[in-house]
């Protein structure tokens, strides 16, 4: 399995741990300590050890800051983490904050004392964050002190040393452009910046720019590491030399010089010194690599990372690979889609369907010859009103049965080497009742609006938004996350900078894949969401227009559960759109699977009305 | 007439006056000087003794820059004004930039030499402005220098004095709340923002503020001043007292300590070296400001201007007023509507039409005893291709006849001392061709889907624009300005900070006045815009859903030419919006008019379908 179901916290360990972290802290006379849940590259998953946050605090969740101060402890976590941490972390010894509401600035502001020093570590804090932290301890009167030492790393006695998994090679079938050339092209939008070099900071851009994949973390085959890039020079590439066979080796020494990732600081500080202006991205890069660069004569120009767009818009073979990938996730959830609607009543649970998924996708995996590496995060399997928990990760503790008359909500994705996959569906266990097939059917009119949508060349990601939920509004509903981010391919699951949210800025351009996952949940009763990933096709002339538009072409193949489509609720159009899906689907799957899976299949995608 | 149709423009005189202004310029050892078409306030109109920027270059638009260097010099506008420029301005004296792509700030950094010495009249820049300025100069390495006095004023000799109309008190019934409690609601904000004191810059803040209009520019009513609040002590307001009746300096002593116009420097400057906190509005305050707080010891405290956004939000009695204003608009705009119909073929032109709408309202002003104060700006008044040209001005140079085949757009407005009013109705001049009809028909679907559109509070306009376009967008179509801007209350037509646009991030709120005017526009040949003020609605739960939501009360009363509906692309609920609409039009808008305008209304807005 590539997924547990352990609680995989200690909430006991925390005193002694947060006592001795207190005594060094006094012995440097620092007043606190800021423990965040990243590492230095800024990922959603971090390498073993890196989970400083989980060994001081027994919190788990994926985003997170610790604030240690002599007396009290604060730990400062999202809205999707305020239940979980309070079972997580020793309540007398820790007060939970907003991460969103209050977070760590506007914390310090109105609260850290005159005076106050508080230590932090420059290779866990990006620019903006440290910026931003700086600026708050300013109109506080506190100082905040870069350390040179982590505290955690010196108290921590086992921890886990840096990962060191074998690196391979992304196949130019899949990556579809040579290294090289996009080293070029990286190069050219370096000078473009007014800069000398750039720090790659994300081990995903390095993975996109070097056609390279690694097993450093879970769930996204990042090898982690750092590049300096040159505008017309020799790139260099920081990676442990025992993470790569001799052919690997040999494949990057054309493409760059193999440096050992410790002579990172001396070889930026030596470019440094000879005056490079050293380009950073502000909300990437850690705040160490930008005093480093300052600290030595150098000049730091803020750029985004040059890797996002290019990589954000995939290529034809990335979209052909990605075509490919989603016909077999789509055989594999049918299967296990077909297997679910067969049990018997009251035999079901979360767990148990997690176990059968990641089955299904191994199994047809291999008849493909494209085994599932990994899947691309811990599926959510939510019954009935654990589908209402936003981003719940089943664990033998919440495992809870399929019960007759509930939904079950089944958020799940898979790394194959062609590309990754998202998918969510919801299905009716037994009788649904009619409020679940109306909502269900709100929450499908937005998924459709946005699949039928064409914009104008320019159109940004929240300009979108809202057509997911407009249907939903007219009733007085909503759903508090956005309609989707964007996916790498064989890289990570969620993947900037393109996103379809209130947040998403980012232009929506040609071959950027997003997810399209509105939803709806009602506290302690169940959780609806209908996810699918779609691929932003190239600007076209409509016939009588004047402008190039967008659109989307829709990658996910898996029916959507028809027993919980209300179709009065659905214009023509709307469902002109269901069962044309439903028919591709069939024609596209229907290949892949047989035997009961396929007349369930048959069952499953036919039309309706 | 409350707009003229002059061209109001003299290219000829320009060559003299940059001349002139460069041996002023040489004398002081400067090498360029900055001249925006912007007063001390920011304000869309300016008053005549302000228009700078017209006297030196001849040209006459809403917005623009010149920057006048020894050997070239250069006139930065936007779109809508590329044209209009190229016949106003001397073109071997200036080149024509872009205010958009390239403006000043953009146009220095890639172009001034190093050393250049660039002077600018504080009192034109905004805080902003100034500061991107100063970073484009920096870069290029020039210097930008704040002038004492503006050479414009010096040399143009028949500079026209400051205006002095004057100032009426806004009756409470319209005001809906004491000038004192707005006042305490202003301090309030003031001391939330940390400051001492606020500067209120913008005239239709002051005039909100105290409860007062006045007539010293075009087509908005308000009183140039400043105020400086005070978060707990006595307001000053700077006021020329010529303005005042005896009752109107009465009651505003009452308010504030009335001070001369010529008295605010020396009173900021006071202010400033007791330590005070003055709040500025870095979009609005003019860089002089800022300079005199800071160089004087004051701290300057960056804050939007706190009156923005409860003038934004409309009380019970505002929002009464424009209701009533609206049918009063309503009333007037069908009787221009029939009387048109009414007339033969070929008689008709832009002018006599603006003419005879401004006629029609002051005509139901009377009758109603609520005169027409002004328009609310220039009429557009466009027939054929010129409907196209989105913000044209008709002037006798350009009157087109109103040709059978044709489209015609009329978007005018009017000040009532209960409301400001602001209609577009596009109608078809004999038989209108199908794609006319499509494309309105098009627009109109985005006009009615934020018609009917609800929302969750928290909403902000740019997250609904798009509702505006989609129908247009799914067929490679859009139009180019966003779907609507904020309205006042017997104040500016166009009021921040509410807007429905890509740029809108404010907040929808409660009572805040929009327009709502989706367009579509043939270069050459027509165009087609319908336009409808709305209001916020408060925050209501619907039955069945979780959250309040908001929605729109449309105020614009008129019929929509149902000529130009294709009925066919209206789905149910749109053709019922629009029929539902048309009831309410003749319901209210019919007991004000009789005879040929009845029978012509009751035609006008008879159901369709």
């Amino acid at each position: 399995m590539f997924q547990t179901f352990d609680s995989a916290s200690d909430p006991t360990a925390a005193a002694e741990r947060v006592a001795k972290l207190r005594e060094w802290l006094a012995a440097r006379e620092l007043d606190g300590f800021l423990v965040p849940r990243s590492d230095q590259h800024q990922g959603e998953y971090v390498a073993p050890g890196s989970e400083r946050l989980r060994w001081l605090t027994g919190f788990s969740g994926s985003a997170g800051v610790a604030l240690i101060l002599t007396e009290r402890a604060y730990i400062f976590v999202d809205g999707r983490y305020q239940l979980q941490v309070r079972e997580q972390v020793d309540l007398r010894i820790f007060t939970i904050e907003s991460l969103i509401d209050n977070p760590p600035p506007a914390w310090i502001r109105e609260n850290l004392g005159k005076g106050a020093r508080i230590g932090f570590d420059p290779w866990l804090h990006t620019i903006s964050d440290v910026t931003a932290l700086k600026k708050a301890a300013d109109k506080s009167g506190a100082t905040l002190i870069p350390l040179a030492d982590n505290p955690i790393d010196e108290l921590w006695a086992d921890q886990p040393a840096p990962p060191l998994a074998d690196i391979e090679l992304q196949p130019i079938a899949f990556a579809g452009e040579l290294a090289k050339d996009k080293l070029s092209r990286l190069a050219a939008a370096i000078t473009k910046d007014g800069a000398s070099h750039c720090v790659l900071t994300d081990p995903s851009s390095i993975a996109w720019a070097f056609n390279i994949r690694g097993a450093d973390v879970p769930h996204t085959p990042l090898a982690l590491g750092f590049a300096i890039l040159s505008a017309n020079g020799r790139h260099l590439l920081f990676m442990d030399k025992r993470k790569l066979t001799r052919k690997v080796e040999a494949y990057l020494t054309q493409l760059a010089d193999l440096r050992d990732p410790t002579a990172l600081e001396t070889d930026l500080i030596e470019l440094a010194r000879v005056g490079g202006r050293i380009a950073l991205d502000p909300a990437l890069a850690a705040d160490r690599l930008r005093a480093l660069v300052e600290e030595n004569g150098g000049t730091v120009v803020l750029e985004p990372d040059p890797a996002r767009l290019p990589r954000a818009m995939k290529n034809q073979a990335e979209i052909q690979g990605s075509r490919v990938a989603h016909r077999r996730d789509g055989a594999a959830v049918a299967k296990l889609l077909c297997w679910l609607d067969a049990q018997k009543p009251g035999t079901l649970d979360e767990i148990k369907v997690v176990t059968q998924l990641e089955e299904c996708r191994r199994l047809v995996g291999e008849e493909t010859q494209m085994p599932l590496r990994d899947v691309s995060f811990d599926t959510i399997s939510g019954a009935g009103p654990n589908g209402a928990i936003m981003h719940y990760r089943v664990s033998r503790a919440t495992n809870r049965p399929l019960r007759e008359g509930e939904l079950f909500l089944l958020d799940s994705g898979a790394q194959y080497q062609d590309g990754t996959t998202d998918i969510t569906r919801t299905v009716a266990v037994g009788r649904p009742t009619d409020e679940m097939r109306e909502r269900f059917t709100l929450v499908l009119k937005g998924m459709i609006s946005i699949s039928m949508l064409h914009f104008p060349v320019g159109t940004r990601g929240c300009d979108i938004d809202a057509f997911a939920r407009i249907a939903l509004w007219q009733r007085g509903l909503d759903f508090a996350h956005g309609t989707g981010h964007g996916v790498g391919s064989y890289l990570a699951v969620h993947e900037g900078p393109q996103r379809i949210a209130k947040t998403g800025i980012e232009k929506l351009r040609e071959g950027m894949i997003l997810s399209n996952e509105p939803g709806y949940y009602k506290e302690g009763h169940y959780g609806i969401r209908i996810e699918n990933l779609i691929i932003v096709t190239p600007a076209e002339s409509i016939e009588g227009g004047d402008l190039p538009v967008h659109g989307f072409e829709t990658l996910t193949l898996a029916p959507i559960d028809r027993r919980l489509v209300d179709a009065d609720l659905l214009s023509a159009e709307e469902l002109e759109w269901l069962n044309t899906y439903h028919e591709r689907v069939l024609s596209e799957i229907g290949p892949m699977v047989d035997g009961e899976t396929l007349s369930w299949l048959e069952n499953a995608a036919a039309p309706i009305g």
